[in-house]
């Protein structure tokens, strides 16, 4: 038996997000999910480790891209363009395999406490790493902490327009919500 | 058998954290906290649902006080000046038995990934009662999604704080870290 499968990963992705949606997370079993991906249950946990973390296997790449884009953009950027530069570094994680999830996962969400619980985490993550790549950059706390809460914002706001865009990247999705943003930040005074 | 039991509540949240924080959320029942707490199993079932809700009983009583003050402040106030009003009035919330718990709420959300998703979704729902509040007085939204996110910051700064100090009221603490961030707001540019 081939060990490499081809989309094997997305296809379970997508499986356990439509079975989460149809009958609840909590009666999704990791068996269900193989069936429908049209894989075995030891290929899942070749690729995860259970079906929860299936949810969030993306994030801690996107938490790396999101710093090393911040980490190595030039020396003279202020904290907000380096956190565009993280914004444009994370779109390489956003194909559209991920925008033909992105509805069907919002649905998945919305049906389960422990999903919002997860996902909220995962906002938590992606604003300390953005936070900690700028204080990395010598960003002193304050301005690290409210930057990496704006890229933050920038990312949820860009992949909604973006998720709901019929084709096209993420980056500019997310640079355009990171300047609406910054102009908020101006108005607020 | 009386239903009144003064300090029933208090008791019960401190002898939850302290059990949390020795062996594990999830090695903790309901029947070891009430033991802890010196009452019945059905006094605790009087006052939460089950464990985990003992650890969130606060939330929207918080969020509520936190939308108040934000929606009575006066006419003139700006989105921040808003915020520090919300701020404020949420310092009800935050009595010596809250900064008694404070730190070994903290030591128990540590050891625990589910709290950790707990307080992560805890904070998304502060910030978004705050940002509702704020578009409930005509602030346009990505304003108020930001202040709501820049309250949010000055209400866990301020906690931090607050619970290090050794008396006194939160809103001090609070309002001093919120005019922190307007200055780090402004530095953005």
């Amino acid at each position: 038996m081939a060990r490499w499968e081809p989309g094997a990963r997305e296809r379970l992705v997508m499986a356990a997000v439509d079975l989460f949606t149809e009958q609840g997370y909590d009666a999704t079993t990791v068996a269900q999910i193989a069936e429908r991906a049209g894989v075995t249950k030891s290929t899942f946990f070749r690729h995860f480790p259970d079906k929860r973390e299936l949810l969030v296997a993306g994030q801690e790449a996107l938490s790396l891209l999101l710093a090393e884009g911040i980490a190595e953009a030039p020396a003279e950027a202020g904290p907000l363009d380096a956190v565009a530069a993280g914004l444009e570094r994370a779109s390489a994680a956003f194909g559209e395999v991920s925008r033909e999830i992105a509805p069907r996962l919002k649905a998945a969400v919305a049906t389960s406490t422990e999903l919002q619980e997860r996902d909220a985490l995962k906002s938590v993550s992606l604003a300390a790493a953005m936070t900690a790549a700028l204080i990395g950059r010598g960003v002193p706390d304050p301005i690290a902490a409210l930057a990496g809460e704006l890229g933050l914002l920038a990312f949820k706001r860009g992949y909604t327009t973006w998720a709901g865009d019929a084709k096209g990247d993420f980056a500019p999705h997310a640079l355009a919500a990171l300047a609406e943003l910054r102009a908020a930040s101006a108005a607020l005074g």
